[in-house]
């Protein structure tokens, strides 16, 4: 993290939220103004590039400007608001987040960030208070993954990681990545000038709903995040033989589908045998052919495997794999295992968690320091700009979920700690 | 089972595989031809009331007019051939099976059973020979039990225990039975007219694969069933916390996957130990709202119980409810258990087992008596229209496959045994 070395700039035109201590409560209107923009009626979805997501950035837009920002679409369609620093070349602090959601989503994921950030550069706004660095708002629009199978398009263009074999991806409807970004309004011939130069970075600070349910059972509002689990995906087929429900004797089985439940539990068990955040999780479990009355032939099911230490990750995901083949051997059915995801674990600057772990501090938080387990934008800044993220506690650990829900307190006790850590890392 | 006591008919006119003494090749190329009407193009699936059960309808119809028998379209939507006895009064002989088939189906489930029966008709039809009853070959339409939830409803309405309340079930797509019905050309209102007296009846037979492995094990071609194994149906949902895949510490989780998977091992479990031809079979597993990022918050699957004995199979049953409410209390998960289907063991009449036996006798075999442990139309007859049934080694003991396969010596073995068997029944 570089040190920023000036301050102060010009006042400019008062903003709405003036010196209002608290921010918590213009972050939930806007959160639920935007939750009323989805492509589906009656629920929220806003898949990225899509026409509620070109709505969103709009307001979003309007609401940069009204923060003394000036605003421009990104070439990944990220909504990048500059509020200007004290000097012309002042390095830049990024806060972010992301407008996309996942189909029939809740209010919180993402949007929170992004509006939090916004809310705290009003309020320096309507004080006049520049930093020695200019601060920059991103909504990024690429982080669900729900309509390609890439994701986190826009973070990777600022960290310099974009690969251009993404814009041929196709969402369900064929249409590619490019066509998608051209008709959005966003010249993909300039994707890789987003790059940002690490030297002329503070910093990126996300705030987040946690996902999880840490927070709340430990009855603390906010955690600091120190780093983002790897993880890895892949998926296990066995082929065993089928055969009618009621005439093959079972000792003359070989059914894919108790072969299956015993590989998820031997996942399980060697997942919760691990003392550290280790977790696996088997999601989708495909019978082929599958009806009431035959043994299943062949049973294929996704794995899904984090840890926030990358040995933990390997040495688990060689254990499971051991396991399958083996229980697969014992009971005659023969196993594919095909792990086709990997993404390293990112740990959070250390500079940064300090600085967001004061301002904690000095709101009155008990500092709660936490690996991610979900993914997030963060993660594209991996070893090239520093990076940390705050938690907020959200009701029951619900993500991806209409239920999701943090409170207006709680969002406050956020939106205080990323004033403060802004300060902090200004030297104010 | 009736003893019938006159004989003799008029001629009518010549068929086409006069004295022909071999049937097997017959009845295979017949196998073939219905095997090409399907649903899906590329592979066989003939489901109840659909398109291509209609076309096979048509088809299996002009093979019964060629054997020299009237044909109507039943309420159920059964085809029904009837090649008259020596008197109107006669009672009837019924020879049956059916021609729906599972998704992906082999060509000989059922369909064998219908073309042997009607190609032994036409023989007879060909030698000009009458019986003191009437022979009737049924070809039922809905014993696979994959459009409606319960099944052999074709058999059922024969046997008078046609429930109306049948008539409300819902396919997938929400057609009922009833609309399914009306629309294949039947009329509902006639379905409680189509049990049979049991006094006029002489019995049932039904020659159908094995669909297992015995019989190739012990190299016969043809065995006499003694009983069909009782079945319970049922579905277990297990309703746990979803949430994020990467978020929710495994001390946390209350999988409902995970939960299932210690189920499904435990309705192994107590089956294996079961000496008797006791079976249990999982086919369909369902995650609500699946995704491989979701801890799965829901799952249901089915259960498939069956026994030659109705004792074996009630405690087996109490045995895994137990256990699936014990494992599911254990993990915190809620487990609703709804078993909905319930078919006691079916007996064989032992007058027309020994018929059978003595035919197969007659034509060479070692007589091979076994149960089934697949339900066939036959178990309808239950109690109230003695039945018995020839099975014919099929290869691997596979069914429900489209490698399913019978060789056309095994079922010309099995036509063989059939025409004895009802000469036999006929006392000549």
């Amino acid at each position: 993290m570089r040190k920023p070395t000036s301050k102060s700039a010009k006042p400019r035109k008062p903003a709405r939220v003036a010196n209002t201590p608290r921010l918590g409560d213009l972050i939930v209107e806007r959160i639920e103004r935007l939750a009323a923009i989805t492509d589906e009626p009656g629920k929220l979805t806003r898949l990225y590039l899509g026409p509620a997501h070109k709505t969103a950035t709009d307001l979003v837009g309007r609401w940069m400007q009204d923060a003394g920002m000036t605003v421009r679409l990104d070439a990944t369609g990220s909504v990048v608001g500059r509020y200007a620093g004290a000097t012309n070349d002042a390095p830049v602090l990024i806060l972010g987040s992301h407008i996309d959601t996942v189909r029939d989503a809740g209010a919180y994921d993402g949007n929170l960030g992004v509006l939090t950030a916004i809310a705290v550069v009003e309020q320096f706004h309507a004080a006049r208070r520049r930093f020695p660095f200019a601060v920059e708002v991103v909504a990024f629009g690429d982080e669900e993954g729900v309509r390609f199978a890439n994701t986190l398009g826009g973070s990777r263009a600022l960290a310099g990681r974009f690969e251009p074999r993404l814009l041929d991806e196709t969402d369900r409807d064929g249409i590619t990545r490019r066509a998608a970004l051209t008709a959005f309004g966003c010249d993909v011939a300039k994707i890789a000038d987003e790059a940002r130069d690490p030297a002329n970075v503070v910093g990126y600070l996300e705030v987040h709903i946690e996902q999880g349910p840490v927070l709340e059972a430990e009855r603390r509002a906010v955690g600091v995040v120190t780093g983002i689990a790897g993880a890895s995906r892949g998926r296990i087929t066995l082929t065993g033989n089928g055969g009618h429900a009621g005439t093959v004797p079972m000792g003359l089985r070989t059914d894919a589908l108790t072969c299956a439940a015993e590989i998820i539990l031997a996942i399980e068990r060697i997942t919760r045998a691990d003392a550290a955040a280790l977790v696996a999780t088997v999601g989708v479990v495909e019978i082929a052919d599958a009806a009431v009355n035959a043994v299943p032939r062949s049973v294929s099911f996704t794995v899904d495997l984090r840890s926030p230490s990358d040995d933990t990750r390997a040495v688990a995901l060689a254990a499971l794999q051991g396991e399958a083949r083996r229980i697969a051997a014992a009971r005659g059915v023969s196993c594919d295992i095909v792990f086709t995801y990997d993404a390293p674990a990112a740990t959070s600057d250390q500079h940064l968690v300090a600085a967001l772990s004061r301002a904690a501090a000095k709101c009155g938080h008990d500092v709660r320091l936490m690996a991610s387990g979900a993914g997030h934008d963060a993660m594209s800044f991996r070893d090239v700009i520093p990076f940390a993220m705050l938690f907020v506690r959200c009701r029951g650990g619900i993500s991806h979920h209409p239920a999701e829900f943090a409170t207006a307190d709680d969002i406050d006790a956020a939106a205080q700690v990323l004033r403060a850590c802004v300060e902090d890392l200004a030297g104010k």
